[in-house]
């Protein structure tokens, strides 16, 4: 992961494949960094070698989203939870999934007779909604259309509403402890009791920035209101084109859906991956998504994403 | 896995290293080849690609064999039967391991709403003793002594007690169809009444060769007796010799106690494995082990060591 991302919002692909491993491609892993911490989406087997291979710290990793119980999105998850309580782990991980996954951990833990020397947070996903609610992020998540239950996720960057005019504040003499509070959007009464308007010593910030992640998903509409406007939209593209109806028929996406789905979100770029096993090489994936919405992006593993 | 080894009997690591994956070593697994099929014993996570990347056919592996479940030994083997089942494999496989790992696999299974496609027959292991019993080949487990309840493999190719004396039988006159018999040590009875000694037509063959893989011990010399004479003896040295206390301490064995415990067991050859991810090099393991018993080798990953 190159340093620029490390410290900004973005996202680094460890698995891009479908059910199978194929062509040194590996099951579905995201890495987001955000606000300085790491947010694991998916953990397909190998993720902990894969993890290991990128020299990402999983140290900083404090939660963990997984969409759906196939196999290909969750068989490395307690490979990489039993190595992290044999380094020594102390601080506590957050595991959100399906409410099953957390029978599927304890029962292999106690088999092993496992004690964690880490406090294993689990949250089941029960309906969609706000999962995580920080001052400076959130996580939301949303139901997709698969062949059993799935989960989406919507990873927002929190901005203040309001950025401060550096000239304009200094001016009006406002203490530097009350500039939370513009950017919130108040007024600033003075010890004279003047009333300084808040737009003329602010002016109107970006809006938050979004990644989206559409999980396994056939094409539906009905999913576009929950990502509107994403600046990055993770959407799968398990077949080429011609493959649609298969992919109805396995709940999966083509390129063209994919595409026509950044569409209708209103997307900012596309992010494509999910890539099924039978297929060698990508560059019809990128081409034929390309001509439906241009600012479309292979999902490559070992290469990072800005959001922005 | 080179040609030879596939015809003859012999054991492959894809695996070589201890709890955590590291300098691309991965957790243990190993494939057994005898009578024209593949036995993989135990499937740490990652073995599926292991698989991949020495192109082995994995619709040759008829028989799985798991140790305990400590999930450097097994967190592999739902991947590789959810990738077997996706690939249309319709013929049977044979698992055998503590009985919880069936629950631990079906409930995986369950949650993904999968049915596999071939029948999955297990075996738990509850006793000492012959686990399988083919004409031409054994396999018996036993139990090695480890925190949780562990099993060890030994695998035998059967031969029959005497082999054929081409030219004998020929100027005898004794019909093909009897050589079987022949092998087994019976005399044969010609049309005119006269009986042929066997002794006269044969001689004595090679005895069974075997391989015994010692799983995960501390040092044991009640292990031994169960092993006699093997051929080619798999024991783990985690440690080497100078952090024996740890070694006792955690269940698990040194460079020098496995060497010990190979003159003990009167092998013909030891393998040692399953490296603590703290060496970088293994080196020292080689050295320290042969020091004590000289025909050892490291096991090493992609590496197929022949049964002889």
């Amino acid at each position: 992961m190159n340093e620029t991302i490390k410290a900004m919002f973005g996202v680094t692909i460890l698995g891009n494949n479908s059910a199978l491993p194929a062509y040194d491609r590996h099951p579905t892993a995201q890495l987001v960094t955000l606000n300085e911490q790491l947010f694991l989406i998916d953990c397909g087997e190998g993720t902990q070698m894969q993890i290991a291979r990128y020299r990402i710290r999983h140290s900083k990793i404090g939660h963990i989203f997984i969409s759906h119980l196939h196999g290909d999105h969750y068989f490395g998850l307690i490979g990489l939870i039993t190595s992290m309580g044999l380094l020594g782990r102390e601080h506590a991980l957050n595991l959100y999934g399906p409410a099953q996954l957390i029978d599927i951990i304890n029962l292999q833990l106690e088999v092993a007779h496992t004690t964690l020397p880490f406090p294993l947070v689990f949250h089941p996903l029960e309906k969609e909604g706000l999962i995580l609610d920080h001052p400076k992020y959130s996580v939301a998540c949303f139901e997709t259309r698969h062949r059993i239950p799935c989960w989406g996720f919507l990873i927002s960057e929190k901005r203040n509403p309001r950025k401060i005019i550096r000239e304009k504040v200094i001016e009006k003499g406002i203490p530097a402890a009350f500039y939370d509070h513009l950017k919130k959007g108040e007024d600033y009464i003075s010890k004279t009791g003047e009333i300084i308007p808040n737009e003329s010593v602010t002016a109107p910030n970006l809006p938050d920035s979004s990644y989206a992640f559409c999980a396994d998903t056939m094409y539906t509409e009905a999913l576009a209101d929950k990502v509107k406007h994403a600046n990055l939209l993770y959407h799968e593209t398990t077949y080429l084109k011609d493959l649609e109806e298969r992919a109805i028929a396995r709940f999966h996406s083509t390129t063209e859906q994919a595409a026509n789905f950044a569409i209708k979100a209103g997307a900012k770029k596309l992010l494509i991956g999910h890539f099924s096993s039978k297929y060698e090489k990508l560059d019809e994936f990128l081409s034929e998504a390309k001509s439906v919405f241009d600012n479309t992006e292979l999902a490559i593993e070992g290469v990072s994403y800005r959001i922005d």
